[in-house]
């Protein structure tokens, strides 16, 4: 570890249920004596929550994919410079609810933008930077996607935050191959997670590669 | 020409007289039989309002130079696909107050950030577009920033939109100079305007060099 801190990221298409783990995993990490922060990409920064705003507003059916990409790594850029970088520095856990594994799966494999661009882009902002470990939770992109949708009937009916749900069924379906791909090419920082099952089940398996994970930092 | 169209961008520091040559811009090259869309950077498009109101924020002190970079690139991106690519397109003269000049002279030349990221970035989005002219409204920093001041001060009290003008002296000093290096580097697509004169002086200016662009124009 040449820093210090803990950044560990989780990812997966919409209704994997990454917003329930959060917070048990904070539970976990602190229980093991890790100062905790959690947070989530778009939107972990005041300015940010101004970004996620215009991104996943459903009424924002004009948004240029490219457009798109850049409010995604603007967002990035700020909640790096202001909240990640800084918690990290002083040694904190930060849990983050998507990072750039999102972009390159929603923005790269599902919208077709340039995956040598999104990756410059990433070798700019993060300045060599990268999460310790990423929990992929993997399910099929219609299960997600059911979940998904149910959900924001149920919280949301205002269409503030839908955009991505809107989108059908075989752009999650290159979400989730695309997030499948990023992990067989970094399996070092990947661990995946079988989002299928029921929470507490999800839960089990998390802490286990948590736990996993804790050993071999210590090991290391 | 490659591409029907016009496309003409304004550029210069804060108080640089710009607004009040657009309009008279567009009236002249209506004149001449061009139809006419005025439109600006930030803010050209409904969500590029959005991303505006993001950027001149005076109370976004916070804002990270890189974050500021990508807001001003997603922006662009969202009003090249919507507004000035399909503009061009139709045949149309598009008048820009503020283009990638400005970004390369602000966050570049002045915040520091790398020219050739900025460089790239322009070459992905723009896919091979440049304006066919560029006024640059060169005045001294200090006389442009009092004006600009003055006008905020009448204008708008909440601080909304104040941002820049909040930028200390050395820091459009650096822009000045980052605008006049771009032009120097590119003589055939900029042309430079004494903008410390009187308002009517500065349009007798502009009008003759709007006359020579148009006489170069139909000669080629």
């Amino acid at each position: 570890m040449s820093r210090p801190g803990i950044f560990i990221t989780l990812e997966g298409i919409e209704g994997a249920g990454k917003t329930t783990q959060v917070r048990r995993i904070v539970e976990f990490m602190e229980s093991q004596g890790f100062e905790c922060i959690a947070t989530r990409e778009p939107g972990g920064t005041d300015i940010g929550a101004k970004i996620r705003a215009i991104l996943l507003n459903s009424e924002h059916i004009t948004l240029a994919p490219m457009a798109e990409l850049l409010l995604y790594e603007a967002d990035r850029a700020q909640h790096l410079a202001r909240l990640v970088k800084p918690a990290l520095e002083t040694g904190k856990c930060v849990i983050c609810d998507r990072f750039c594994d999102a972009t390159t799966a929603y923005q790269g494999h599902a919208r077709g933008l340039s995956l040598d661009f999104i990756n410059g882009l990433h070798a700019q902002i993060l300045e060599g930077l990268a999460p310790d470990l990423t929990l992929l939770f993997d399910l099929p992109a219609e299960i997600g996607l059911t979940r998904a949708r149910a959900r924001l009937d149920a919280q949301n009916s205002t269409g503030l935050e839908g955009r991505f749900e809107a989108e059908e069924l075989a752009f999650h379906q290159k979400v989730r191959k695309g997030y499948l791909s990023l992990a067989k090419d970094a399996p070092g920082r990947f661990a995946i997670v079988d989002a299928e099952a029921p929470p507490d089940q999800v839960w089990d398996q998390t802490k286990d590669l948590l736990a996993r994970f804790l050993a071999q930092r210590s090991a290391a």
